[in-house]
């Protein structure tokens, strides 16, 4: 199937401690880096001729922002790993609800196989969709769902 | 009643997402945006004799700054909306037990009819009073406590 | 703003132990006695160009009466306190979305900052807005934006 | 199947707020009125060869009170829709371990369907059994079932 | 009433253990059989001049086949006692949400005067209604009930 | 010890149910009635000095009057058996905690050991002291606390 | 009334810190000490006819063998202050379930009154009543109501 | 990539009324059949190089037993949507633990998104990752990852 | 002590990937295999002179149906390991209740000493025992205790 | 098989109030006196080729110092009926995590068929194995188990 | 800082299975056994200018007496490992609220990071402060601390 | 102990609202100010030969930040006081796992001894060891035991 460039960007937003990837926990988190998987998701957006853009913050409030500035320069959709704010930010979660983007949230590992407290995500009650346990094939297969809905979409 | 211009100005703060008012799910929190109620927060406060000091952010540390700043300008109260921190932030919880200034919360629609988890504002613990679900109005009429209990004060 | 009367009454009503005002825990409450504030309210009524009805029981059922009966009577709104009813309510909130008219819920004191039994309101689901920790001004504020609703309902 | 004339009476108890059926959200409740219910339910028992006794009220001691006269009055089942005190009465829930009449719990709607805090029915737990979900026909359905533990309990 | 034969079929479904019926815990459950229950339920249905379908499985996955199956053969309604699958079974509560029928659960005895396990019916709320602790008469009121509901839905 | 009529009444409040005293569930209540149970009471409180007023209703709110008319009347103390609004009655709390008499919470069974949605008395928190279980006893052993309360106090 | 002297002693039973008693937070506890305490109950006894046997310990093992040593030696019943073990100890509630002897609960302080962990007596089960929030005087009032028990019990 | 033919399937395993798909609230399911899918996932399979093995049951145990067979016939993965069993089955957890297979969790919909009951996977404890919300792409994503793993894991 | 032979079987049931013993995660259940448990019944039971009749399956129902068997075959008892069916089947406990037979609970494993889901058996509350956490030895303990439970019965 | 004396003991302790076996609730914990119990299982023991070490004591604490003491002596294994403490005592559970002795905890009834409060056994999470609800058959059973397990650890 | 010899000794007080230290887990506990413990307590008094009373027991009663003598004997403080005890003994927390000396809870491991049900301290309630996780440096850090709060309060 | 300069430093992190120490509820958390309790922590470092490093931040992410630029300067340890974060982050919970340094978590009160939603900390889960309760103290102690744990990792 032939791609074509779109002029919808797709934003990937990384939070709290994801900067640390490759060097965090690697029999958990695995040995890429930020930097790594910024590439991996940029040619990935590329394959499927979309632009992508690639944030990481450990301010919550930063990311809601970001959140923001998607649906200002209106993104194709959201790659979201709020990391450790995924349980507990609920103004994340009303950013997502008040941009109506699609929307993936993802996790390197499979987090309701983890901590008690991990299991309940807040912020995928506004989330399209959700992909984790799958190591940095969340993010990729997130972006050819985001592909996929934005052309479903078009038609 | 005669207005007299007091020097201690009245803080009006509203936390993360509120910058998208007017945008984000009219038929919930109406067409109004931000700027527009910081206006109408201001000449509600001049009505009263108050300069109004009007603060958005979407970090949660931003806010307890403003909070603190309060204090050190003496403000006569505050009027917070911490939109998603509402429920979570033992922070601001902790700035307003540090202040001890008048303080209203204050809510656009009325947290308590929506879903579960809105209903527990940590923040009402050290909140005077707290407004809600009155749209814009909760501002104004919170401009008009945070005036009374100053003047309540005075004598 | 030039006020014109309306014909259409605001109810105001106090549940259990709102006849003990002024005498009951005034260092809680305050020293305003039940006839006082149905006199404020009415006076703050007047001014907005509202007639004022003021009940007050101990009975829960009688405040269900009332609430019906507000609704016979083509309130412009009801502004209700109901005391230890707040919270166990099901019949008042059955009232409430019964007769679906504009309400506020008031209380005398800051609910949420007191015994953890008090901080969950029933009837909130079914009030338009709520205003509470702010003492007589409680009732006074209610009363303004019950006027504003009512106005804006008209245009 | 030929019927006698019973003396002994099927009391219908009605609670709060179900004065208004008919009005109350008809989309929910349906367009039947409260008359049209009780004239219902006394020709449903006539066909059953019963007097039927109706009563309603807001009142939660009231209800208790109809329930302590059913058994006075010796009659031959409670039918009883308490409303809002269907989840939080205990006294409701006393009056009817302390008559042992055959009694059938009626709902209009089915609760188990709504909000979660209408569930747990308290005074399902001295009821002989519960109709609920189907309209009027709870109500004569119900009475069909105490003729039926009448006709059951005099043999 | 003269009543017309009908070719839409109500289908009685039985869950686990009720083909212990007349033999499992009589007095708790009564004398007659489950084939007893089915000719009763048979007779009943004729009376209103509908075919009966009757069904008994221990088999969760049965019951959820045979919720299908009446979609299929376009049933006038469905009268389920889930026994033991009645509190857990999301199954059989996604089959109703999914054929959409007019549905009354029954069961023989008062489940929310048993014990606490048994109070929280999960399948309740794809229930059109529920009738429960009335002994085998559960079963007949129901097939009147859906009789009414076809009735009503015909014209 | 010889005895003195003191001036204040002591207030002996039953609440619903409690006019079937001695035909309901007599195993677990015993066969006094109310009358007689009054007649004790007033016996009991003669024998101390003390005149005793006797109330019972099935009406919470008629509960908190006559709590408040304690008050009214300069009581020596209140002996209170709320029956099924123990553990509900926000109302009859807040009443006890407005007057701040000497409260005694009497049950005749020995409610902590009956079912668990008995054992938390919501009205004990206002109350100075409680007992339980003793039967008739509960209440003549409370009169002479009351009593000895009033002894207390005068000196 | 002429009193008999009686050959059942009644136990009074003091667990953990009770000890302390008068020196222990005197304004919650008084300033009675525990010897003093048990003159009291030795006193109240002797007016009923009674010999009281009273025993203190800090250690949940000693109170339950003191239980036990009740039943050999034929007590009239049991008055236990349990302490810190009120709620927690399934042991001294097995064995007061073993002894089946009429006990009295007691305690000094309301304890429904204090912290929340305080108010589940798990020891309540198994007595026959509970008195509390009287001070000394609840072991009175329970001696009392034990020569009450023994008294019905001889007849 | 050339994709060459694995000898090793992969299971895809669709759980209760899953085969109602295209019929069952298609606005929330769509309208691909479950024939559909299945065509779909042997087609995405093949792109891959994997033969694909599709079963549906209502049977919580065949799901089991499939799970059983994958092992047997030494699987690549397993792609299960468990339908009303995600929550409840304990069965198909320890299934799933005593395989160890590769196992991707799949869902049409946004389960975390849906009703509280249905956000507590049981079974995610035992799977590899999840993919949810993303209608038919959630099973071919799920393809993808799984053909990922068999590479990864082949090297 | 001489065994004579009974004609009363011993029904010893499996649940769910009991079949895979031996092979799944054999350091937690060991490498006995399911026929080699069926045999070590066999030969425990023959000891006792008992039959014992084996069964395993995945299906919830299937047990429930093997339970109601043992009753139709006047099994001296059974001996149930009902795997993941253990903490949430209300139909195997109906079942268990129904026949009231002699029933051990057994399993491999201390599931008390596991994960916190499979603590609260629920079909715990229809056996007469429960032998757990001693390998294929909590089987043949079980067969003894039959044994002699049905000795006892005999005399 | 023949058995041979073996040097290390089991230690057989017992907790509260099971020095009233035989007199306490005797319909529900048999006849069987505690020095009958000792006696038969120092038989099971000797059978066994064992000595069997018997304690019963009312304290915690000294249940502690005996698992302490089991180790000490080296002994085969622990069978423990902790009676009121099993529910709560994390002191024995780490007197038992400390000394790492095969251990079963036994109870002469089932646990879990009895009230709520006793079904956590907090003791269960250092134990082998549990048996409970066999009578005095717990204790000879458990006798056989750690025989085996001490036969299992000497190969 | 040259030391000057205290008159009030420092109590060292532990409990349940510390005795075992050094044997006990001690990849977890260490290698210093009790001995080694009080001696280093002492030496670390000693430096301080204080005497040091050690004790260990397995009886919770006897821990509160022994905090009742450090009352009688004036101690400068307490520092309490109360084990297994510190999550459930309300007798141990009353007796520290009755005598109101300085007191450090200390634990050798960190107890928030292990088992759910060693989280909450119950006597943290009554102690100054808490010190854990530093193995026997949580012991001299707190008599550190001991002596600086008894400076601090001679002055 | 003679100190030698290490060339690690310790980080002495302070989250928010410690920026108004000195001036925050001063009889609760002391008059010593920030700048002052950084100049007690500098010299309590000097004293052990370490560099002490502090910052105080509003913003959870950046103490996210700080704990990882602690890991990457080789800090010997960290001396966390995360304020309003200790209950909730997530973020700074993970930011402590990934860099697996030696931390003790600090606070100037007793978390333990104040509100219930203070007491569980979240990051304690990844720290060292708790030190709370003892003021400035707490800081100090935590810088002693660094040093300790810093010393004993050297050898």
């Amino acid at each position: 199937m032939a791609k074509t460039v779109h002029n919808r960007p797709i934003y990937v937003l990384n939070g709290p401690n994801l900067n640390l990837l490759g060097t965090r926990e690697p029999e958990k988190y695995g040995h890429t880096t930020l930097a790594d998987l910024d590439q991996i998701c940029r040619e990935a957006g590329k394959a499927q001729g979309f632009d992508v853009v690639c944030h990481q913050s450990n301010l919550e409030g930063e990311l809601v922002s970001w959140i923001q500035e998607a649906k200002t320069r209106d993104a194709a959709g959201i790659i979201l790993n709020a990391g450790g704010y995924t349980t507990t930010s609920v103004a994340i979660l009303d950013a997502l609800l008040s941009v109506r983007l699609p929307t993936i949230e993802v996790h390197i590992t499979n987090i309701h196989a983890r901590e008690e407290f991990r299991h309940n995500s807040l912020i995928s009650r506004a989330a399209t969709g959700v992909i984790c346990g799958l190591g940095t094939a969340s993010y990729t297969l997130a972006i050819t769902a985001i592909a996929g809905l934005a052309g479903a979409a078009k038609h």
